[in-house]
């Protein structure tokens, strides 16, 4: 029986996991592949590091030559979480025709289109399925299963401490705060929350999404972006009230031929499936012209279940090094479709502003929505104190530059302050 | 750019969206597979019939042997859905080594072994993702995502005939009668409706299923079944006020390797994903023991979501031809599991049952229950008419054989009668 060899990069949580399932379950993986796969040798920093996972056998090495030198070695797991470091090592890999396996995320989202030329360069297969919503299946899903359909919209619960936060403010009532330390505390965020809270992180994965789904090659500043540490637990039991839940949501949408991509906190109504995502669960909602409304969800991270998405790469690598079919790339559908103008995204708007409490302002605010031909469904006073209202309303569908521009006229005012613009699901938008 | 022509034995719906997404998707699917995927010939029972799908450039003929004997063709699409006919023809085709698709779910479960093997003798693909729950990728998922892992349970909601009833009944009080009829003047239900409301097309799915997530080959006599013909209003009212959605719900269940299938009403707590899915959509949640809960969810059925699944296998065969790797089975992974006896089957059940309305009742079932070390946690009547009480109640965890033990001594009674007893999840079952 033939046997690969592979090499890790990294022991962490995930590396630990690679390690672990692959021991697990040796006779099943054997069983589908016809091979016995081994880990040969695993790259750290420190290799005096208590671990805690059956090492034997396994060369442990603070040396990365020891895998890009061994010729036996021919798939490498890079989890090590670095940019730099880990895209000078898998261009080096490549470059001696090994295969490549790995979680990163912004990796692969700076710099997947440059790694994927590079792979198949070199005849070798790079595989990135955990680098989107850990255990969720949804790359490979979307290659495989949509490639004879029309992709229309992705929305994507896609980073799981900012799901974790904002379950706990609306199921808690917890402040931002409060969920974010409860959040630290459970080890769903990290001591710097900033790439998650920020949507930066949900952004890396929305680029990698958008490749897949509409083919196109995205950078960071393509993806509006917006964090979640501005949501208050006044609008969230506001928009219970109007039946919807707040959630951090990734939305890749393409609309006459023309792409929009955007993170933010946005008004999912009550009856779609994404508005139950809970806790740190992730979910992917994939809209295609043929299929219509399907729905991926599980587990966004963890050491198993991101774990298990690697191992699902190696089999893939393995099966391909068999056949004999290696170099292809992960996902071959390219498209260079526009981006949409601001003019063109359309979307009814939960607003949230403070002014001051006396006659007038109320028509004012209207006077101003009015000019730039926005107007509302639904306005309600939800609080006064200290002689200031703050207002909560709900637009009707209107595009993006005309959000921008009633933002504009409420900046210069400084008695007026807009303390929340998110996106309303499930209205006109489609 | 190499030309690859396919034949369809079939023009109904599922036929009809194939030739339509082929038409409409040529590009995309050019771009990712770098051939031309044409419609050569259409084999039909009658080649009079109105069509309302562009026939331009495709042969409609009643003549198989136009498909069978054409070298030209390498694909053929098999959506005709009888079993007999059916298994002859793709015999034949596989014989002349010819590529099938087919998303003929009855056959596929009835003879799945049979044509897999022979399709792997003649180095030929044999696909059938869209033979399980229509446009839900649930099949290459399995194959993909969980070479690795160990499946540890699969529920599926895998008929929407049963599951828009079921809603129906739910949501807006109908019966059983009234909901089966709105379910066939809306086109979910077919005239003899038996297949569906009996479970047996839920069992042929859970049999796919279950060869693909714990690599068991089953046949009908094999699942345990119960329709949902007998489900009352007010069972469905008295699940709501325990927290619980009856849902018809197809299990295959790995515990201390054994497994056990079956298809049946079962009670699902409001908080499961699989509680929210409503009238004809599908959901499939895979318990993997790394990857934790996945849930995938979408349209079971309908013309474009099932001719999808149908597009995904051709081009995966269309990329083996390409790659030179054809002859593969869609599902390697084998293992010959034990059945589970009906002593090692344990779940909490909902009862429903009439009793006289007279004191001593209750202590008597109370006794009979007792005497098979079966208990309860609630205990209800719900009705009373005619000196007859209703009554339901939720037993502790307990073996199927015990059930069956109770279930017979109050066949015996004949003042008793057992209306219901189903399986209770998220209770002691796990």
């Amino acid at each position: 029986m033939k046997t690969i060899k592979i090499g890790v990069l990294g022991l962490g949580t995930v590396g630990s996991g690679v390690v672990r399932l692959l021991q697990d379950n040796a006779q099943k993986i054997t069983d589908i592949t016809g091979c016995e796969l081994k880990v040969k040798t695993v790259v750290v920093r420190d290799v005096t590091a208590p671990r805690n996972v059956d090492l034997t056998g396994i060369e442990l090495t603070d040396d990365f030559n020891k895998v890009l030198l061994d010729d036996e070695i021919q798939i490498v797991v890079e989890v090590m979480g670095t940019i730099e470091t880990a895209r000078t090592y898998i261009k080096q890999l490549l470059a001696k025709h090994k295969h490549v396996v790995t979680a990163n995320k912004d990796l692969i989202a700076l710099h997947g289109p440059e790694l994927s030329a590079l792979a198949k360069e070199n005849h070798c297969d790079l595989f990135y399925e955990a680098s989107v919503a850990g255990g969720i299946p949804i790359l490979r899903t979307i290659v495989n299963s949509f490639a004879a359909d029309q992709v229309e919209s992705v929305l994507g619960i896609v980073n799981g401490t900012t799901n974790f936060i904002l379950t706990q403010m609306t199921q808690n009532g917890l402040s931002y705060a409060q969920a974010l330390q409860l959040a630290q505390e459970k080890g769903f965020a990290e001591a710097d929350p900033t790439n998650d809270v920020a949507g930066k992180d949900a952004a890396y994965k929305m680029i990698i999404l958008t490749q897949f789904a509409f083919g196109k090659d995205l950078t960071l500043t393509d993806v509006k972006l917006e964090g979640i540490e501005n949501v208050a637990v006044e609008d969230i039991k506001e928009a219970a009230n109007l039946g919807y839940t707040i959630k951090l949501l990734g939305i890749a949408d393409l609309k006459n031929d023309k792409l929009d991509v955007s993170v933010g906190p946005v008004l999912i109504p009550a009856k779609n499936p994404l508005a139950a995502i809970q806790n740190e669960n992730n979910a992917v909602l994939v809209t295609g012209k043929a299929v219509g409304e399907t729905m991926f969800y599980g587990s966004g991270a963890g050491e198993l279940p991101t774990a298990n998405s690697v191992l699902s790469d190696i089999i893939a690598v393995t099966k391909d090094i068999v056949m004999e079919t290696t170099g292809n790339r992960f996902n071959s559908y390219s498209n260079n479709v526009a981006l949409a103008p601001a003019s063109e995204v359309i979307y009814p708007y939960y607003l949230s502003l403070t002014l001051p409490d006396r006659p007038g302002q109320m028509l004012k605010l209207t006077e101003i929505m009015a000019k730039h031909q926005a107007s509302f469904k639904a306005i309600k006073q939800t609080s006064a104190s200290h002689k200031q209202a703050q207002i909560a309303l709900v637009t009707h569908a209107m595009s993006e530059a005309t959000l921008n521009a009633v933002k504009e006229e409420l900046k210069a005012l400084p008695e007026m302050e807009l303390l929340a613009a998110y996106k309303v699901l499930g209205g006109n938008e489609r």
